[in-house]
């Protein structure tokens, strides 16, 4: 029999269960997050036409996946970003939408781009888009989204959001005197400022058409650098002030930072950059990047921006949308790197062993029951039947715990509860099995913990206990005397604070 | 400007809000009832290799999507099940797994079917397989937790799951004297008998080489019917008791009824029907169907079984798997006909209006200070500046609260507060506001909650209400004169039963 190799496609991986769960734990971070700020959430198939892909705009094509049946069909093709299939559904559907529409869309796209650390064929994007928002508190809260959704990934501290407005560089064919029509390239030359030197930028300027002094003049403007926000601003508009689009754009800047102040946005976190210019054709306002201070290398983990025009392609609708996106891969490979990755609890809590056929159907049915009373528990199925073997599938597993019902057990009515990383071993009766393995110390709150007392009421203490990474949360209400009244684990999507306390 | 089509491809669909709530909830919900029974998560590329996906049989290839860039590359394959890629990952990652491995795999299949109800091209299934696993007890607990994930799903007394045995079928050529290569084509005719009359079968079986004693039998034997599953062993027993193969399959669904009983899978839920073949070619034992009572039509939403040589295929190791695979769109449509379709919440709860320049930072700082509270809050970004107009975007946008801070309220530090539904309005000092907005009406308990009271100690009485359906649920603690102590809402993925009620 010829095997057939095993290994996913080149530039495509599987995930592990360790490393799905860091990947899900995120997702789900980001999804309350995304709920938090009021953003609903669709979905769009994976295949789209390939004319919804490109707009017709051949130079989109060399990196997208074509597939289809028989040789006889029109190809489809796989979307490389969420942002063209949004725009092609709020076309599809404006009738049933209320608008202005807050709107998320999750879910993986592919791009035939050559690998890297970070980088695969196939990677989950998590989309925000304001659409149908004329205001700038639109951008402004597309921007706290940013930080808000990256916080609560543990990253408040560590991101750098490189703010700037498409309209100040869209001034620089009028300003430097050269044709309009060669801003798109002039716009992708100066993208790649932060992966060439200036040198090699100013020779693809050259060779586009520009003379030396819009070369230098260019250069200039993008070396303009302040501490303060403003203050860059004003230097710009000094510089630029005599280009009316360009002007337009700088002021929008300035609105936008007072809407960054009014919600919390830390003035450490972001900065203008008059060097962003995001190489996509759509974006036609504030467009931004966000970059990990300690990792700059990796490039950027979220971007986005202002695109007013993008769903007149499908409908004869103008509606202005706003947009961000945060590569989940890349930004799972960031947190190991950092090494604020969680490792989040995999698989069961609980192995049962099962090593005597006359015990089979009593460890069923504690399986069952320690399942029904919502401990996550497996059961050994293989053919190993000794006590070592099936122990070391326990350890190996990461179970916290392992039972045992041999023929004495069961005759005697009692199991055997091993605490595997404690060594630990104990006789429990049956019927005390479910209490004893809830009580166990594995469900206590684990390293990151959050205690925070709280008084209230004359009688009550009320300690919230928060396992704090992403949005993992074990909420316990204990009373004065220390009994724990109430656990709930949340481990992700989570609308109201777990830690709320209140008083009708 | 030529306008672009902008509905999805033939075949395939968009989820609005709603419908993907319902779906996200469902997708929770399961894989809460799989961590529960113990499975970890893995995930793998949409796109395999073709040679992967086919196994070398070009049977398969015609509903395969090929994907690839340029017209020279080997084409991929969009996967159509999660099976085949679940064998190749086991044998890719063999070293790091642990067996038998409870795991499971959940995403989106293609395949270029003719659509109807509830079928599309692109589809979820939830996957969950025990790998290495040679005993019948994992056969039970993969029947379980079909049971358990429905019953989750509010399906416990209106499922059927019809299990048989390969092996009974994988008896006739022995049996009935017909060439052994016959088999599959057999199997695959047999498979189509809840679509097609006996007489169509009859002749498929006809024309592939049966004779009409050989046609007979098989009728008679997949006509057995009793009321007691052991009954119907016995009588198939009776009539192939001289086919070895046959009669082992036949003991093992004897051993298996045991299992089930022990697992706590009640009888009314399952029977044995040996009409299950089950069309694809990997299945070696346990075969099961899964239809819901009062739609018959819609097919089955869950199927699966054993398959035991599978992983050889891209390793040489034998790995015994047994699995089941749910498929939650056609799942999604027959909750919504079956009207036990929940309506989840979709979108913000709280919506702040926004027409007053003067007022804006003020919105801005209390939709972010209301978001940092745990209230999922949109600020309105559109052109309209009238109190209608926006008044008419918050009551569309289904917000349960409307807040409004115009320049007399920003004068006085109040908020207007409106709930939607009730059709009040209060005005409430702006430092006041979230504990305002928590204690809304709109937050208490929907229709379909179950108050759980449970005396506690000398001096509490905990109430534990549930919002029921799937895995959302709202914990709140109350105490004896009726105030809410925690509250704690639990949209999706929960390890531990959230009503858990322990003293350590």
């Amino acid at each position: 029999m010829r095997r057939i190799d095993p290994q996913p496609a080149s530039g495509f991986s599987d995930l592990l269960p360790k490393e799905l769960a860091v990947r899900q734990e995120m997702i789900d971070s980001v999804r309350a997050s995304f709920a938090r700020n009021g953003f609903s959430f669709i979905s769009t198939p994976a295949l789209e036409r390939e004319e919804v892909l490109t707009g017709g705009d051949p130079l989109f094509a060399k990196q997208i996946y074509r597939a289809k049946i028989t040789e006889d069909d029109a190809p489809l093709g796989l979307r490389f970003d969420l942002t063209v299939p949004l725009a092609r559904f709020v076309a599809a559907h404006a009738d049933d939408l209320v608008f202005p529409f807050s709107v998320s869309h999750i879910g993986p796209v592919w791009r035939g781009e050559h690998t890297q650390a970070g980088r695969w064929r196939q990677f989950i994007q998590c989309d925000a888009d304001i659409v149908g928002a004329t205001e700038l508190t639109a951008d402004a809260q597309i921007l706290a989204l940013v930080y808000s959704t990256l916080s609560d990934l543990g990253l408040s501290d560590r991101i750098a959001i490189r703010i700037s407005n498409r309209k100040i560089l869209g001034g620089l064919p009028e300003f430097f005197n050269f044709d309009q029509k060669l801003l798109p390239q002039v716009l992708r030359a100066i993208d790649k400022l932060e992966k060439q030197p200036w040198k090699e930028i100013a020779d693809e300027l050259k060779s586009l058409g520009l003379d030396s002094s819009a070369i230098d003049g260019i250069q200039e403007l993008l070396s303009i650098r302040a501490s303060d926000p403003i203050e860059l601003l004003d230097q710009a508009d000094k510089y630029l002030k005599f280009a009316p689009q360009s002007h337009e754009g700088i002021q929008e800047l300035r609105e936008l930072s007072g809407y960054l102040d009014a919600l919390n946005v830390p003035r450490t976190t972001w900065s203008f950059d008059l060097s962003i210019a995001r190489g996509l054709g759509y974006y036609t306002g504030m467009v931004y990047e966000t970059s990990l201070v300690a990792l700059p290398r990796i490039g950027s983990v979220s971007s986005g921006g202002r695109y007013d025009e993008l769903v007149s392609r499908f409908a004869p609708l103008r509606i202005a949308g706003v947009g961000m996106s945060i590569g989940i891969d890349r930004l799972r490979v960031a947190l190991d790197e950092l090494g604020i990755a969680r490792t989040p609890n995999i698989g069961a809590a609980v192995g049962v062993l099962n090593f005597d056929e006359s015990c089979k159907l009593v460890v069923l049915r504690l399986a069952s029951d320690l399942r029904n009373a919502g401990i996550s528990t497996a059961l050994y199925t293989g053919t190993d039947n000794s006590l070592k073997g099936q122990l070391s599938w326990a350890l190996r597993s990461q179970f916290k715990i392992a039972l045992l019902v041999g023929p004495q057990e069961k005759d005697r009515n009692v199991v055997q509860i091993k605490q595997l990383e404690a060594r630990t071993q104990d006789e429990v009766p049956l019927a005390q099995i479910i209490g004893k393995c809830r009580e166990s110390s594995c469900f206590a709150p684990r390293d990151k913990s959050i205690i925070r007392p709280a008084t209230y009421g004359p009688r009550s203490v009320i300690s919230t206990i928060t396992i704090a990474p992403f949005a993992g949360r074990t909420t316990r209400t204990i009373d004065p005397s220390g009994s724990v009244l109430c656990a709930a684990e949340m481990p992700c999507l989570s609308y109201s604070s777990p830690d709320a306390v209140v008083r009708p």
